[in-house]
């Protein structure tokens, strides 16, 4: 490779990558609106009035969207200093997902509608607009939901199992002829009803069943309580650690220092954990 | 201006602004019905067997509101000690726009239902009952809302960008003939179903539909989590800094001073920020 | 008064007040299970079918009921050492509410379905069994909605104000045509939506419509959390003064001792406010 | 019993009850699957035209799994070390009704589709996958529920109460054309919006009963937080008891020493009661 071509490399780096120059800083806001306007598209195509009329314009633009992002996913390729690693990682494999559809829809009809996860490539708003504030947030939730995990896979597996048991409970009471025309269509009707949402398209007729329903409800009512205190319990635990609100001092000695919050030098992301090498966002090394 | 002009914009300012003497009370109290009235009158005749048999009465009654209040605004500005202070303020611009709607129905047909707007002049209400208590326990609230703004910013953004994404999902799976018409509109149903709302308008028909429906609803009861969490950890924390309920004394040292809680003296509100020049409601001096 | 008829008197009143001798306690088994089946009766009378077959059965009950709720109102009034007390307690209200619409329904018919008020009378099951343990557990739930009264108090008005314009909002966008007939059925439906309840008897239909329906449920969907929030710092406050489950011996001296829970030697009540003279459910002196 | 015997039951109650050798494994595995497949089949044979292709098919499946269990029920007991015991644990019980129906199905018709209770058995999974975390997870969950057991009951038989008294003043005010066509009905109307649930099968036509709709949704808005504060307290107390993580070293002296977190031998279970003698999952000798 000549001086030359790795000169154009490291240019290309810089405004593609980075954020911290002008040329970079435009190329990030020139991107996430064309992201935008490719889901707003999208989405606008799928209505059959707009179809009617602008179907082929938003054809173009559909394609037109679809080769510049393909240009920028391979200068990324080009110019990222480990290609494989970039390819890896998560705005990489987002990066791919956001283009394939439409090389797809050629193949197979209809999957150009996968393209509005194109809208996850809009994440790298947070990183351009140097929300490190956000991201810390974030940081906080996704700590929370973390810690929370296996407490909510347990009350899911609980609250599956009580489904199938219910909905086939309903089943019998209410027979084929109320809506209730299969187990699996009571165990929906169930979901629909323990997660409070109720549309209303199938609903108990008979008296056992409304009783039973209420039942249902009265239990959906109490059982929402726990992912709640779940969460609840754990985001208070993540300030508790994280931002010393309670407990500074209470002890003899000092209180411990804050745990070192190494960030990003690349995409200012906050919050590594202690034995991370690499920046888990953009892989820049830490 | 002369010394007769000045005592009479006091003694005006009293009235209109003051809460203290009886004639100023009076004309709150007055100005509260009236406000409520007002409002009453908006909402009734939005109401077609009503509009039909007492329309021209609540026609006439619209104006009359509207004349009083933009009377009452004129005071308010002649009687301000700075009169562009106060029409800068929320209640100037409330005030101001609780009078505009009926002048515009004039041009455009159908702008006098924005006349509800009236209603938030009704939060006056706190000052003149002095709900001093009151006042403070909205600041608590706002304070509580305040401090998790980014966090619930950030969860928003998610459930946005999550909906998007599973409302294109159940449109490709759905199609078209199940009411599930257009991307936008299963975006809608999308939230009408993370939220618990269910209105049943729209509802997955096919095996694979309810299948994912129940994966969303189950989603959005996980996730409705995560508010509540946020909102009552930083209510816990605004209290525990404001009302000192926890933590005192658990230190070696005597618990630091409350922070002091400054009252405006003119509408009696309290929880001012400590740089505050102004009470933030009425602009009266601290 | 003869001596008989106060001994007479006595006798009745530890019949009728008191739980500890088995006469009480057969008294008051007896008088839980009839306002049961007459709360019942009502129920069952109201479904047309049963009334069709059983109306003059029922009927009958009904008087039944009636007349030996009324003996027993009576010898209440009679055995009561203050009989005005008893009468303007809150069973004594309760008890007079669970005869009189039998009554007035010779003057205005149906009027009787207001005798499931006497399901209320069925809270003395909890000083029948002696449930002081439930009872400190409702006096712990009502505490804490107590304290936050107000701030629950501030929540409603702000979310009645929300509802009155954002139902004008969308009487404006939606229009007559499409089941927003007027302001008040749109301020019906935005509590509906807000509320994540979600009849589906009325939804928007318009594209403008929608969107800020789904505004609307973003919105309910984050305010939702701030009442759960509000209650569980102040079930958490309550827990922390009354149980000391944390903070105990936190500070240098030994913890303060436990307020003084006093209990009512009549029907057990746990929770007196410290300068109560009377127990304030039965009306016992303390 | 000769030794041979003996010797036979050993090895059999190590494959059947036990985790740890390969064989234990297989067994457990195998198990698993046949359980999830038989509940498989008997979902699908309730879809018509799943029954209509399939339906000898399936109902050979179902003889086939209730035969396998039937022996496998019938090994546990030979092989136990005290089959009474076994026979009336958790999964004793839940072993037996996961046979029961299919041999009542010849007796009484449809009764085949209580087989779901097989579901119930797949809990084991649990204590197969070592899933000692996972137990511990839902150990704190249940210590919570356990915890908040009499609140929820104040709480609920609030709810019902209220829900009698609203849904007959509901009757009242809609009356018989507007689908609330008796108290019974209207009290599961008043239970459907209570919990937010809100189907639409039957929903307020009068404005009046409008009004007083939006009170009970108001209310159910207001109430929801009770069961979730009392499940957020209980699991921050559980927390700070059992985990130790805040208050750890605040007091003068050295925190207590945790409590022993006794594990079975047998299945791994952590969580045991200071008291208890045998496992309370598997009965093994702790």
């Amino acid at each position: 490779m000549t001086d030359r071509r790795a000169a154009w490399r490291d240019r290309l780096y810089v405004i593609i990558f980075g954020h911290q120059t002008p040329a970079g800083k435009r190329f990030d806001v020139v991107l996430i609106w064309s992201i935008l306007a490719s889901v707003f598209a999208v989405i606008l195509d799928s209505v059959r009035s707009i179809n009617a009329q602008y179907g082929d314009l938003l054809y173009v633009a559909e394609w037109g969207f679809t080769l510049l992002f393909t240009v920028e996913y391979v200068l990324r390729l080009l110019s990222a200093r480990k290609p494989s690693r970039y390819a890896r990682s998560f705005f990489g494999i987002i990066d791919l997902f956001a283009i394939l559809p439409t090389y797809l829809s050629l193949l197979i009809p209809g999957s150009q509608y996968f393209l509005v996860i194109r809208v996850l490539r809009v994440l790298r708003v947070f990183r351009v607009l140097k929300l490190v504030e956000y991201l810390g947030e974030a940081d906080v939730l996704m700590g929370a939901l973390r810690e929370s995990r296996r407490k909510i896979t347990v009350f899911l597996i609980a609250v599956l199992a009580l489904a199938v048991i219910l909905g086939s409970l309903m089943y019998i009471v209410e027979g084929h002829t109320h809506g209730f025309t299969s187990i699996p269509r009571s165990i929906y009707w169930t979901i629909v009803t323990l997660t409070t949402v109720g549309y209303g398209d199938i609903s108990p007729q008979t008296t056992l069943g409304q009783t039973v329903a209420s039942a249902i409800m009265m239990l959906g009512y109490a059982i929402i309580a726990i992912p709640t205190g779940i969460v609840t319990v754990e985001l208070s635990k993540v300030r508790g650690g994280g931002g010393l609100e309670r407990g500074r001092g209470t002890a003899e000695g000092p209180p411990p220092p804050p745990p070192a919050r190494r960030q990003c030098p690349d995409c200012g992301l906050l919050g590594h954990d202690p034995d991370a090498a690499h920046c888990k966002w953009c892989g820049e090394e830490l």
